[in-house]
Formats: C-alpha cells, structure tokens, sequence
C-alpha cells in the first residue's frame, strides 16, 4: 500500500468538517492507515503560527506577512507530518493545503501568481497533494451555515465580495490544475454530498493499489 | 531633518544592549526623533513571532520555516514600525536586521544564500538600512559575557562552531557591503566602544545633514 496525499479546500461552511467524518469513516471502513491534519497547522509550532494567523488583532496585517506565516508553517507541517506519514505507506488528509494560499492571500487578499509561485518552487517540491477534492458551494448557502453555528474568526469576518473571490479562486485553480482536482457540488443534502466524496475516494484507491 | 535607518549587529554578547543606550543618549543630546526597535519583533505581531522563533522546544524546527517566520515578522516590523517612523523624518535604530539573517539562518544553520537573496529582493525592497553598525567580539568574550549574566534562549545553546561561523558571517557580510557597516572593535572596555559609536553617529549626522 503506497501512501496518499489528499488535500480538502472549499470556502466557510462548505461542509468540510463533515467531509473529514465521511473520509475518516471510509477510510477505517477500508483499514486504510492515516492521519488527518489541517492547515494553517498540522504540527505544535505550526498550529501556534495558526493560532497568530487567525486571531482578530487591532494591528493591520501586512498581506505579505500573512503569506510568509502560513508557508512557514506548511514548510514546518510538511516536515513534521506530511512526509513521515507518508513515507510509513498511510494516508494524509489535509483539511486545506496550498491552494488556499492561492485564493486567500493570492486572489482575495491580491497578492501576485508570481509571489505564491515562487515559494511553491522554493519550499514546496515534492510535497503536493495527490487529489484536492473541493467542496464548492453557492456563497450565501456557506455564510448561512457558519452563521447558524454561531461561528466566528478574523476570515469570517470578511464581505460577500471577498467571499465571492474565494469561491471563484477555488474554481479557477480547480480548472488549472484539472487532474488534480475532484469537485464536490457541497450545496446538496449531507448525504448527497458523502456519496460524491466516496465514490472519489474508491476511484483514488483503485489509482494508488495499481 | 532626513529620516535614517540604522541596524546593529553582532553575535552574543557583543554589547548590543549597551551600545543601544549609548546610542539612545547620542540621539537625546543631539534633539533627534527617533524609534529603538528589534528584530525578530518590532510590532505586536512581529514580537509574538520573535516568541514562536526563540522559545525552546522538543519539535525539531524546520531551519526554512525559520527563516519564513523571520522574514514575516520582518516584513510587518518594516510596514508597522520603521517605514511610519522614517516618513515622519525620525531616526530608527533596529536591534538587529536583514543580515542577522544572512548570518543565523544563512551561514549558520546552511541555507543558501541566493534563498536569502529571494526574500531581500520580494519583500525588502526600499526597506535596507542607512548604515549597519557590527559590533564585532571574539567568540570566547562575547559568550563569557552571556554566560556572567546567566542569560539564555536556543540560540545562546549552540556550540562554540556556530558562534564562530556567526563571528565570521558578520563580517564577511561587512565585507561584502563595506559602504553600509561600520565595524567596531566590541572587545574594548566599554568606554572605547562608545567613543567608536558616537564617532559613526557624528560621521552619519554629517552625512544625513548635507
């Protein structure tokens, strides 16, 4: 058994958390070794970064800033999670991964392609995600679902527009990088949403056993 | 009045801390406006990543995650603290800069330098001191120095061919951009180092005045 690498994007209340239930629930179904992670975070210090990334602060954060704290931290995820996990043939699920990067701190906070590229190609070789399965659904259907549950951080607090961004940069790169990506309609019932999510994730094992 | 930028660099226990109150009396004499900062730090965000960078921990620490987290705080010091500070024609003394960079995460844990000179030129554009000040201290004086005061952090924990290779990076760096640094003998009697001090102070007040 070879180990797989597969990342979850998808903007505020897309349905992730549940998607993570259903990959968890599959994979222990198929005795499949794993490690479910996220980002901004993924290991102690990395979560640490997270914890600075997201918390509302009075102080104006450098976009820039913002986009060399969350590569630290992936550079340190990878490190300390991705590459032993996968290196011990398990599979690793990551609830967001570099393609986040390129919508929230590319296309809504705008900063250039060329910027993200380059720390792509710096720091991130050999360390990309086999399948980026995206949970994509109509902006006013995701904010009513985070709003209902009452949840709240600094990214959540951001317009329609900025959040209109989001969804359409998911799209964009889902284009861009087709093989890679599976696109999950999130704006469906739960259950609807889990039969979408298994069915891609019996087409990856099948990809991985042959 | 111009605005100036000057850092100061050096190993442990080169002096900084009393070359920075000498230069805080130089600037007080003289009626110049002016902002004493630090790096890693600088502003609210960019100190609590100087915290994540310096504190001890079990989790090996990726030396290029490091060196991320050391350019973001970096990049939010300079739009928070120093670029504010030199439009409204102050000086700004840096407890440490961009080649405390070239030196800790470059020479000494191995990066190469052309990763360093990526970030320089991405994100510090417009952003490079005036002058440099090295303090420069032989590596038995200078960890004599935080030894006595019972000073210490993971940095000061690393052997004596770290700080050699530090001593060395210094001042190969002043080499290298000999018109930016002043280098001081540091291993004085403190009344000699600061005669050295308010002699590039006098020079650079000339120099900013004409």
């Amino acid at each position: 058994m070879n180990g797989n690498f597969i990342s979850i994007e998808g903007g505020e209340g897309a349905g992730k958390s549940s998607t993570l239930s259903c990959i968890k629930h599959w994979l222990e179904e198929h005795n499949i070794d794993y490690v479910l992670t996220r980002e901004p975070g993924g290991s102690p210090l990395a979560e640490e970064i997270r914890s600075l990334v997201l918390a509302p602060r009075e102080e104006h954060v450098s976009k820039y800033a913002e986009l060399l704290l969350v590569f630290a931290a992936r550079v340190q995820h990878i490190q300390q999670t991705i590459l032993p996990a996968l290196e011990e043939g398990k599979w690793v699920i990551s609830d967001r991964f570099v393609d986040s990067s390129y919508v929230y701190q590319g296309l809504a906070r705008g900063i250039d392609k060329e910027l993200i590229d380059e720390l792509v190609n710096t720091y991130l070789k050999n360390a990309m995600p086999n399948a980026t399965i995206l949970l994509d659904v109509p902006v006013e259907i995701g904010l009513e679902r985070v709003s209902s549950r009452g949840d709240a951080n600094r990214l959540d607090g951001e317009s329609i527009t900025f959040h209109e961004k989001v969804r359409n940069g998911f799209l964009a790169r889902a284009e861009e990088n087709a093989s890679r990506f599976k696109v999950v309609d999130a704006s469906v019932a739960q259950d609807a949403v889990e039969q979408q999510i298994r069915k891609i994730l019996d087409e990856l094992l099948t990809q991985v056993s042959s």
